[in-house]
């Protein structure tokens, strides 16, 4: 089963900066091989659920060993079963819309 | 990794009720030994990280067996190394504070 | 127009504890006359959607002023036109499905 | 108070495909003057809360308008009071740390 999830993932008891633990993270699904794109309030992933839910609990696996006692992350994921489509697909059929010209045949 | 997590799956592509797709996602959380919680806008849920995440997969795929083609799922996921805490214990936590005597050592 | 919400409050920047936070939150939200319910990943709520937000906001003010450096919050949102539902509708209707008798016509 | 906020909107009970009601308020925080910047599944926007929250309310009014009968939106939102923080800032704070040289001071 193909997921689109994104990922925000807050380190707990530690300072306000959790940039450090957030790149940890981008290397972890990085490192599994995973379709990414970091924005500003998290990570748009791409992939098979039990790649992607590996990789996401690898992450907290990971956070927790640099030092951070409680991690609350929040996680959007979709699934559908009607077609394909990529984290661009969706971009872009919403774009296509945005534009003029409009009337775009294409679904997000 | 014990986890803490809440659910809250929305069918797309059907008609403006869900409750049906919610029954069935409950019923499964339920027969993965899960402890769970239902509210008004998601389900609390308590268990191992793999039992928790596995079962929320059999959703989606029961949800789509259904015969709904599209499914968008919030999912929050706590995870903690410093103490042990159950889904009641979060609760009494807070409602400990909101009692006039207040000032109880209890953390969320 | 009616909202049912669902809030949770990450204050971050301090100690793994939260549960003082998330207290003033439910008296700020118990204070705005809304009908609320804690549950252990956050509270649901019901009201206008001016009242709701405006209360939510509050939230933030109140615990930035507790001393709280950053807060990053979820929350779930639903509005519809098709018929009125209160909280206990929504967990009537699921609940009412995961009885052995089962076939109720209510609507989540 | 500066926000950062992240907004997915899901219109319920029509199609599979919401491409069209997700451009619609792609239109609408533009019109009110937010930063965003869209992505696979939501879309980033910074601004001051009143003026997020009220394009957030009329993204709602105006897809019901488009006839959708019921909307589940999921929004993050952070504010912090110890500095200021663009999206910009929060992608180059992460980014920074992903370098083979590492050693940034930035924050997230």
């Amino acid at each position: 089963m193909k997921v689109i999830a994104d990922l925000c993932v807050i380190p707990m008891g530690i300072g306000v900066s959790v940039s450090r633990e957030v790149a940890e993270c981008e290397r972890i699904l990085a490192e599994a091989g995973l379709k990414t794109r970091l924005h500003a309030y998290g990570t748009n992933i791409e992939g098979e659920w039990d790649d992607v839910f590996g990789a996401i609990k690898r992450c907290h696996e990971a956070v927790h060993a640099m030092g951070v006692p409680r991690i609350s992350s929040t996680i959007r994921v979709g699934t559908r079963t009607d077609r394909r489509q990529t984290m661009e697909d969706k971009v872009r059929s919403v774009e296509t819309k945005l534009r003029p010209s409009g009337g775009s045949q294409n679904a997000e």
